[in-house]
């Protein structure tokens, strides 16, 4: 299967009158595309606008690609009409199975083979989604996280039929539209940020209902501590550094009893010799030969930034 | 016990010459106090200075206080020079029960009764630290996120035998000394920041040793997914806001189902009537009457100053 240069790349379908919907529209015009946005209900074209207008105040904020504008937006609600230019779609369809499965015989029929099919599913599977389709090859899962118009995460995974090359070409033009793609090594429920954001979800919530925290004291946790640091470097490479030079493999030798500590409810893994050197062989890897001390003093500045910033958006 | 008025307090005492001592110094020394830190070896002094200097960089970016200095901070290593004009003492001394037992011991005579004296430890209970301690009524946690000079988030907790009065005053001292603190409920493993921390990355070392994930996917997907917006409002307000009008409510109603799916390996806890109405009073509280729209406007404006802080840092 030939696909487009994803470089080449202008006219987008996106398909879904919602949030995530509207925040892909937005996101996609924003990157100086034509998009073509296709609602159930033409009634749902003024909120849908709304939708869009509030997304554009954050995307004029981190910087208009040239030559993008609203008004390169259409919306209808003829399907066929929706897909018929289109170089690329993004479907945002309700998360019902059923809706989906029809959705996807249809598109299958629609839209030619070379044209990738991204679903932004955030809790189906591709290989579900994909059953009744005549053309699954192409069709993959391009899960955002939301705002979809502001975070740049994009995971990306297959299905069974979900051929190797449709996979690489999501990740390529994801990566050109502005996204930080992230392709799955294989279909997982919540797929990777949301299990983690979830693992922290279900915690917060123990302790809510042990009388341990209260909502509040759980965000205020989270703002003043782990989450500026996060933003900056992810977990992983935050305990890197934390452990100066000897990195991830003193964190792991030397606080590796931690893991049989009641920390959390979550049951840590054993801690094999395998598992240790996945993790230290990934820091190294992010690491790319900077020293700690170059590591800590950029973590240090995006701290900084992220705490002013912060501090001047509550003002 | 009358303890000073936390405004009044200008003289520290830090106990402690590794990162967690030297960030804490270099913190109290930018909000303008004298600071005398006690280092058990003479000859860490060197390496000592090394860490507030590297501090002070990120520390002058975010503001000094007025007539804060770097000459400002006396190093000792005799333990009765250190506390001896101290109105407050933060001790960062090693992890280990005994030597920590034995310091309090010893500070527990040196130590004016109406000081408060705060321990950075993280995996140790105050109950056990005041153990032979004779004056533990004013001994608390004071427990910092890494790295102390720049996470503001402090969180508190007493032991057995700390009065309530000495919590609320290290509660009043540390916001006034331009820190976030946080009062626990009670004594519990870990404390919040970091139960919330492990439950995240216990998730993140199964999908690891599962061979779903590696250390690069994990921190792709948290710097570009959760964390900016965490850094903007916390787990709780961010589902919050993503609800709409119906805020936790809907969450919890609508999504709580989601809390059975596999999502992560840590069991959810069963989301009774008192649970999910905590949580819903907890986030209108924190909304604090504010509507959904603002919090919407308010999150992407933080979410857009994290990503272009972070944006600059990385340049």
């Amino acid at each position: 299967m030939v696909f487009k240069n994803p470089e080449a790349i202008t006219r987008i379908a996106s398909i879904g009158g919602g949030p995530i919907g509207g925040g892909w529209t937005a996101h996609f015009l924003a990157r100086g595309y034509d998009v073509v946005s296709y609602l159930h209900d033409p009634a749902e074209a003024d909120a849908f606008r709304e939708i869009v207008d509030t997304a554009w105040i954050s995307l004029e904020a981190l910087g208009l690609e040239k030559g993008a504008s609203r008004d390169r937006l259409t919306i209808t609600s003829d399907l066929a009409q929706a897909v018929e230019m289109a170089e690329f779609v993004q479907e945002s369809a309700p998360e019902n199975l059923g809706l989906k499965q029809a959705l996807y015989k249809q598109l299958g029929n629609l839209v030619p083979e070379t044209v990738v099919i991204s679903s932004s599913t955030s809790g189906l599977t591709m290989t579900e989604i994909q059953a009744d389709c005549a053309t699954p090859e192409r069709t993959v899962v391009g899960h955002p996280f939301n705002p979809p118009y502001l975070l740049p995460l994009v995971e990306i995974v297959g299905g069974d039929k979900t051929s190797r090359d449709a996979i690489s070409w999501a990740r390529d033009f994801y990566q050109v539209a502005g996204k930080a793609p992230l392709v799955l090594n294989k279909e997982i429920p919540g797929f990777i940020a949301t299990r983690l954001q979830e693992a922290l979800w279900r915690e917060a919530l123990h302790m809510v209902a042990n009388g341990e925290a209260t909502a509040e004291q759980i965000d205020t946790a989270l703002i003043n501590g782990p989450a500026p640091r996060m933003a900056m470097f992810g977990q992983c490479m935050a305990f890197h550094i934390a452990c100066g030079e000897g990195g991830m493999a003193t964190n792991l030798d030397q606080f590796g009893p931690a893991l049989k500590l009641p920390w959390t409810r979550l049951e840590a893994p054993e801690l094999t010799k395998a598992l240790r050197d996945r993790m230290v062989y990934g820091c190294d890897e992010m690491a790319a030969g900077r020293r700690f001390e170059e590591l800590a003093a950029e973590r240090d500045r995006g701290i900084v930034a992220v705490l002013k910033g912060v501090r001047a958006a509550r003002a």
